[in-house]
């Protein structure tokens, strides 16, 4: 969908071959389509540098199908997250190339490769081995979105030697997203090591008083480290969407 | 506090010309010095950019003095946040040249104005009146550590054209820092107009479910705009200090 | 059940045709009737101008059944809310009419389709595709109670111009009734927009700090708009039945 | 402020008198005011049928002055909320014609009395004596805005038969704003009693389990009556303003 | 279990029969039984007026059988509470005197009917149907340790007439029950009518801000009506057991 | 008041000498008098044996007395609860034979002793020296309610031989008031003790994770012990009302 | 893992024989193990004196296997803890010599008997039947750790005469870890009769307010006792591990 | 207080010189001592090895002095803990020995220096300047129970190099007491380094949402190092009398 659509309606408008109303009528199917249950937000590319990503989660494997259907002619890459393996058959049966990331509960259909566009390299680093589902999902986010990816997993603070003994690529990576449930410690001592950005990711895992990822949560807010962002428990696609937001940030794209 | 000292030491260890123990003692001095109630950071200008900040919550007059001249000849600029009026006249008296921002409640003292050196301009834009001091604290902020910045105040969601009316300014930061209480919803509605990053920072603003801050905190880690990322709850100098280290993404400095 | 009935039984009295203890008698049948686990409100007609709803969660699909057999020579509608598929089919087996729409859990048996009573159209509109379920209970609510009504479904904040584009159908309603889950932005938005009263409901829909719709109904509480009251979460038949009350102030019915 | 003016604008533009720019501009001014700390909405009467109304609390005398003399000459009737006595006797030191209501916290500035145009009677009805303050920014507030207004003071449900006393009042009004703290089942059993919709409003009353009103606001949302929504706690003026919307729903103001 | 033979015990001791180590020994297999998984508490008949019930919730109906083997022949009846259908079936295949009251979960073994002890009859009130089973835990427990009981369902706030038409069983209750989930208001209007003391009890039932009885519980504990007590949420078993404990107030048994 | 005077006036309607609506009046005005800011409820000492309780917390003394007046030649007895000092001297200036407890925060105004007429002996028991205010307040209330009443301070779990050491006075009560903070575990220890019933008083006194009494409540409701109810934190008032009702089970006064 | 081995690469290095990075790379192979999902921490048994336990909740049976078979040369005693009963089978097949306590959903794999090497002996004592899997998890660890036990379950205080029946033994133990749920009263009486320390561990029974183990948790950090400590909800691992800490106070292992 | 004593009054009652209630009354004087508001227990030294500490909040300093007057002479050190200056000055007017420190607001009264008898040092560590209030408390208390003791103050982990430059106190401490507000990951990172045991002190340092303490106290009950154990927030009196007991483990004293 081209910005220059829009500028040749609005320039019909000023030759008068085209009234407020048609102009109106023009613009409104341009910017979004409605399928009764959903307005699919065409204009999104155009204003956010990135189509609109299908949020899987209560949608049924048909109504997915429905919106790939009416984004696939328009969009180089279409991303659907928190689909299970069921949707994720169903909708691998009608679109062959689709892709399917299981732990990540992601979808992806390419149709061509994304070129690397940001400033540096965005770094995935999770404190557990249960955290890697909601850090695959940061990743390939980040990656879809045109960005040099690395990840590191299970380098918790418990342990700490073990994180250290990767300073370098901590200390290299242009941002940096960090994952962790339990006490949510790890965004604080790796923000406390660099300049670079730190998008803090809490996850659910734990038991007791972790309260589903809230205790991370709260940690991270409260983190003594100044270079630090938090995202809601689990998104790991919005921890990669905003490390590419900010990876590109000053770059036109 | 230079890096080439550093490397002294080092080369200096390799020659055999100080033992292990010595190196130990001559970079422990390097890194922090220990004044009892403090160990002043030093090493981090080096290691994040930008000197430690001295956070006035909690500190007395005198304590916040004798950090600050320990810092004085090492650092450009420094700052303390949330020092109420009482101390900030205190510090004052014993350093001319401090500046006090009352209804931010932060300190400045400059022996030089910092170097423009980030990507973009980064814009604070604030729901309401009462979300000002936090406002003005990040925009101080994100100014002192070398950025061009801009803010409009009082633009909130009820009155939705009032926000448009900015529309221009909103797309062409490089980075955005929402601010708002009650129900936090500028951010998303804010991210939802643009590519840059945003930081949404909740404020303590508002009466019965507001809960201080916690609603605008809570709405705005469920943005249904993902170029949002969220700091703690009035924590405005965070947010300056996030949108800093983002509007320098992939640069040195 | 007519208000004629409570007059003679009173008339009788001052007659002394009958004692007060038989007057006693007979109208507290009129009243409720008991059948064991449950009081029947035959009075809630007269009262409230309406026959009472059968709230349909906790209670067996005979339960239903019996109170459906109670109710259907003495009202001209009834309905049942939050009834699954299971139950629903079991009604349906005894009672051939009754209509069940599965998405928003609810049963409907009409004699005769109700008058349109209300001052103007309740417009139902909803965040997002998995805010639908709620906004169709409300929807049908509305309907049944003798209400004009219309809905806009999938047009949150993150994308705005998706709501605008609808705003002469929002500026028509005389009620409006906005759904939405996550941070529930979209009735502050929409009630800056008009006059007329928003009444917000909270969907249980998101995950992490949503806390099953808990963030979503803070927000609308602390709603900077004031012409925005709020129902519980997921209360989508409460908000249809306040919307119809509204609908119909000053009115007798 | 009328529409009027806003139409000759679009004629002027249509009419290539003015360009778009210079439209853009005109419209501005005309929208909202910008003074620094704050975006006047003098658009709001037009949209909302009542002018901005001045939340107080946060506000120093001096801003509130400030905004009323950018008001002073469009509006009719300016009111200002959570004002403590201490500000309403700086602001009535400016403008002789304020009226201060101290339990209420509220200012009214009047230049004439408003017409009374809504529907039928708002009545007003509080739980106990300390809920009267609330009761009374609601009652003040509907009254400002053209509605005919009564109110019932401590006719809590310990003590029913005192709220039964008043049962022909109740039953005529053509909306009920029911005030309550602690438990807060008065709202529940009024709806119980009549057709019309019952705005529900949490005091903040009470101690212990009380939690400044948030028992109150949870039983509130729960009832089991279903022409009830619920304001925000102690939001006296929120409840006003909804009730009016609601008495004036379906008509032209 | 008989005090008389704790005397003789002790006589023993003085007489010099036995030592205070063997006195011991005696004592203690008196007071319990250690069979592994549980301390059974013989004593309690002595101390408390009723012999020991059995929580069923996390026991395997084996552990359940090993206990009320040890107790069946020093006990007169035996309660289990929140046993489910299965396990009471594997328990009635024990012991074939075992009676099950599948809503109330309540599984008795009477060797005799209890004697009726107390001073009054206990009246047992619930708010709506799905309030029945905690209700008749309360009634059968209540009934079990020997009291007269009576109970009244489906008389919520709501349709307060409903409530109102049993004035004189209510009136007539030595000790009341008031069960109620959703806003709990069902026990201050029952308390604010009557001398005797009710406890009140919250349930379970209600969706969204109920959660899951806490609002019931908080609104109880802050009824206007001061003679109430509250018991922990669902817990119809110790409701009626201290109802029994109230009704035998200043008796011996 | 006494009850003979309705009957009076029901025989009036009756024989026709006066009307329904005359009836009405007469009715209303022996139910409760309106003095503007309260609704008294003079009909409370024939439906619950006791006249209406003041709260003094929120309200003026000017308010007090006014309450005070109106109730002192009707009633025996007059109480007032969390009453601060400078209110208490004010009142104690108009009415001389005012006693203040100025620990238990309540007031006093006998015309005559009470009787003492409940089954037994009502035992007040505190955890802490702090909890005693709370104590008291219980102890003040059930003695002027016409019960005998002893108290016993300070007799916490951790130093369980302290309470251990009054096992003769506690088992002999009829009725125990459990007064505690922190932890909360004194009722169900002294539960385990005795038949009789246990009111367990949370209070607010503690720190950190005591939440102002909530951890105490919600120790006591889950007590392992079911001889246990529980009142409003705090609410020393309450449960020395409640443990009056039940020291009078089964009796007419 | 041996310590001699780490000064053996450090003479290396000041020997020259080889490199810093050749070093760094020895070290960091000796300190952990990267297996990809997973960094096995081999340090830990010379830092911590026991070898990494496995937390099998979230893990595969083939990662716990995977995870095993890198540590099976190189320790003495392998742990993994909440794995469940068909995971558990599958490790079994795997490695013939893996115990599986069901109950507490451990699995043991031991090479040689550990040697009691702690002061004295740790005595784990359960509140309830149902506390029994938390309390067994903290037994075997602790016995794992090379420590004395001992077991005391079902001594509630409701009938806490059964609690001092233990008397000697609970005095004579070194560390004792009491295991509760409900109101978590029993760690206050029991730290109360001792000098030891005392590990308090919250259990998730009960229900209601008993908050899945939150309340019993508060409660104990609000012990009136001070010699106690308290781990997360349900974390008898924890609890057995700490006092394993607490038993080898002082001495070398 | 002596033990020996105890054992002549039961020599004394099996020599049948004095009766079992003789034995009694003297056995209670002996434990502890009733002053009216307090309970004095002179059994802990006794049973617990150090005396009672008196625990100053919400006592006056009349109380605290009237308890101190009871102990003086049977106690070699006593401490009282939560006094405010006011309150110390006036203890001190009364005994002049008495030592008060300000920022632990603690007092101690020393008739002589106690014996070091514990296994090693206690080392107090702390993560922020405004931890070091609570630290003190710990430090003190542990100190005045006769251990040795070190400290370490504002070493969080957002610099974690002026953690690591302790490394060598930090490993030879016998016990860690780890003291940090806000996110509260020190203990977590410490742990991680030793096998001693720790216990981690959440303080209510912070704003937003650590909640006072809460977040602190939350991570670290879930920290992913197991020899940590948690007190209540800002309770460094309940750390340093823990780590004493700790750090008394297996020894008679």
């Amino acid at each position: 969908m081209s910005q220059n659509n829009i500028k040749a309606i609005l320039q019909k408008l000023t030759d008068d071959s085209i009234s407020i109303n048609e102009a109106e009528t023009l613009l409104k199917k341009f910017y979004f389509e409605d399928i009764g249950y959903a307005h699919i937000d065409h204009h999104r590319s155009i204003r956010k540098g990135f189509p609109e990503v299908i949020f899987g989660q209560g949608k049924s494997s048909d109504q997915i199908i429905g919106i790939i259907e009416k984004m696939i002619d328009k969009d180089n890459i279409i991303l659907a997250t928190r689909v299970n393996k069921d949707k994720a058959e169903n909708i691998q049966k009608k679109f062959n190339s689709v892709e399917y990331y299981e732990d990540a509960k992601l979808i992806q259909l390419k149709q061509k490769e994304p070129d690397v566009t940001g400033h540096g390299e965005i770094l995935v680093i999770s404190a557990g081995t249960s955290d890697i589902p909601v850090a695959k999902e940061a990743f390939l986010t980040a990656k879809a979105m045109g960005n040099k990816t690395k990840s590191i997993y299970d380098v918790g603070v418990a342990g700490i030697h073990r994180l250290f003994a990767h300073k370098d690529i901590i200390e290299n990576a242009s941002v940096i997203i960090a994952v962790a449930g339990m006490e949510g410690a790890l965004p604080s001592v790796v923000a406390g090591l660099v300049k670079s950005p730190v998008i803090a990711v809490p996850t659910s895992i734990g038991y007791g008083t972790s309260f589903s990822g809230l205790t991370a949560l709260f940690g991270m807010l409260n983190s003594c480290s100044s270079n630090v962002s938090v995202v809601n428990i689990d998104n790991g696609f919005g921890a990669g969407y905003m490390a590419s937001a900010i990876n590109h940030t000053g770059l036109s794209y």
